[in-house]
């Protein structure tokens, strides 16, 4: 096991009912800014219950924040923020309003061009304090530092992370996921399915706790995805999978360990110019992850395959092509297709893909630093 | 699963060579009270790391917490702290060093007899800051608001809890393990295996994370308990019983989840009537509540059954019947008896033990709250 520090200092409310402990958990004398994005809360109902628990405090709000959050919209914010002195940050909703405004919370006081603390990891030294309320399980976002943000002009999409914009609160209520729509779930299930691959399948370093964690993690995503689907009311189903997402990006199942994030930084290259959603791009690059590096990769490979999948096999490469199998049918099962031509992406998008990776340095990927471009060409040649 | 808050605020420094960082982490005009037990620490060189990164700061110290800490030892040294204007306490030791000092963190400011915290659970609104460093893994109190006191005086064990003695770190170096004595490595595997159990071994609540994280950590401790063992000084065993017990209760495992806790609180007499080891009353009394709350329990039993021991019988009783037997058989491979008559203690004690569990108002135990007085008699039969 390798030498760690750990802490996470935000506080999970979980529950039914529990959003209206906000009343309680920002500052009374707080200015208030609510974000969110298109409008589903004021759907679902989820909206009225924030407003309702808001009473009696000083608050406004910001709407509008995309998927892949934009940073032209999340600067508008700034802008809010500056002119009506806001001093706590409430954003509602799924990963991509709270990355958002983790990024409003570093940006307020940020002396310079924000996009400069993506582009450039330009230290900040404070950030307004965020406490926020989930209604999406998928990126952990909720309950760590870390922040993806796109700029549309120039379709990059980039990321950040500080101790300063960790959460001070989160608050999920399962409930709040009833209303989304198949594809979000399965996103969120497949997001966090892969968040967990990439701290667990790398090289033994006989971390027993954490492999066991991150095994029980994605058996619970396993068993609940398909049933979330099914059953899109279940309370316990929905908290299973909320809790699960929470726990597979908490820096928990990461410590000690050696991690890998090559799937990542492919698709996130795949958003930018394609646009397919974050988790399709990961259902599509982890299968051809597993395939291209079953060699550095084959002791956790062997290891994930008969942990979680039950898989029990004399012959270890048939295991290893049957683990890979089994998680491509798992995306697939999840309405998640595994792909590039599942969408309409055709091979030749590879080399821009690749150039892209280039131009961003990330020529050393994975857990070894052994993908370079040509391995990274060779992974979408497989995803193909 | 249940509706909870969790919050974590200890910030954990794991590994070798982590004593070091106790330079930094503590406040640079702090004065400080270093406490330890009966001196192992100046023989395995642990307290030469401390006091060498305490090089600089102002620093007192204060020796002798016993095992199971006396109410009145502590009280000698909150006279220490009130006379020296101590402001941060540093605990080195294990669970009886640390928790002994929570109770010096509470006491400096209360107003009253500090004994009334444990006995009358009475409120107490601030505590001195502490930063410990865990040398025997076990009880979990590095990153947990708990502390177990006994009253010399009237040998009374008694608990309390609160969020303000959170040490607010905890160094955990497992080379620091290297020179413990086996019984007390034996010890605190038990104990970490008890207090997952505790929180693991009720009744089902469809709680999936929970359930799988516990079962990890039972498994966890069942490989790596006897191999710590046979191999003192075998770094990743260490490491791994060591962040296995720390993660046994820090809360996580047992957020949304009922929880049982009668195994303890009948431990607790028998330590305080018959001095044996915590952890030797819990392998002495949990088989008997298993025996025992076998209806009750049945679910879950199973499933531990299936899961962690790998068992796979039709007839579910002889399945529970295993699961019982491959506890008791693991308690014993740690060489820790599981039968009163393994520490001399025989069935005339079980009346008089039952009396003090009476005179403590623990007449309602586990969690259903069905562990009436007769039913902790027949559980200690069973554990005769």
């Amino acid at each position: 096991m390798q030498n760690f520090m750990f802490s996470n200092p935000t506080k999970i409310l979980f529950g039914e009912g529990q959003i209206q402990a906000l009343a309680d958990l920002i500052p009374t004398h707080a200015r208030v800014l609510l974000t969110y994005g298109g409008g589903s809360i004021k759907k679902n109902g989820v909206y009225d219950q924030v407003v309702n628990a808001l009473t009696g405090k000083t608050w406004f709000e910001f709407s509008g924040i995309e998927p892949n959050p934009h940073y032209e919209t999340l600067m508008k914010a700034v802008d809010l923020v500056k002119q009506e002195k806001i001093d706590f940050l409430l954003p509602v909703g799924g990963g991509s309003v709270i990355d958002g405004t983790k990024l409003i919370a570093a940006a307020v006081n940020f002396d310079g061009e924000p996009w400069d603390i993506l582009a450039k990891h330009a230290p900040f030294h404070s950030a307004l304090p965020i406490g926020c309320v989930l209604t999406l399980p998928a990126t952990g976002t909720e309950s760590n530092g870390n922040s993806v943000v796109t700029k549309a002009a120039t379709q990059e999409k980039l990321s950040f992370g500080s101790p300063l914009v960790y959460p001070q609160f989160a608050i999920l209520d399962p409930t709040t996921t009833y209303s989304l729509p198949p594809r979000q779930i399965a996103n969120g299930v497949v997001d966090a399915f892969v968040h967990i691959m990439e701290q667990y399948l790398t090289y033994p370093v006989d971390a027993k706790v954490q492999d066991r964690f991150a095994e029980g993690l994605l058996m619970t995503l396993i068993e609940e995805g398909p049933r979330a689907l099914e059953e899109p009311t279940n309370y316990n189903i929905r908290a299973n999978v909320m809790w699960a997402a929470t726990m597979a990006l908490n820096g928990l199942i990461g410590v000690g360990v050696p991690q890998d994030w090559a799937t990542h930084m492919i698709g996130h290259e795949l958003t930018a110019m394609h646009g397919l959603d974050h988790a399709q791009t990961l259902a599509v690059v982890l299968p051809a992850v597993m395939q291209h590096q079953r060699g550095p990769k084959r002791d956790k490979l062997l290891q994930y395959g008969r942990r979680v999948w039950g898989l029990d096999l004399s012959d270890e490469d048939a295991l290893i092509d049957a683990a890979i199998a089994q998680t491509r049918q798992f995306f697939e099962a999840m309405g998640t297709p595994t792909r590039l031509q599942g969408y309409g992406v055709g091979r030749e998008s590879i080399p821009k893909l690749v150039d892209m990776l280039v131009k961003h340095q990330l020529i050393a990927l994975g857990e070894h630093g052994l993908i370079t471009p040509e391995a990274s060409r060779e992974i979408l040649e497989l995803a193909a």
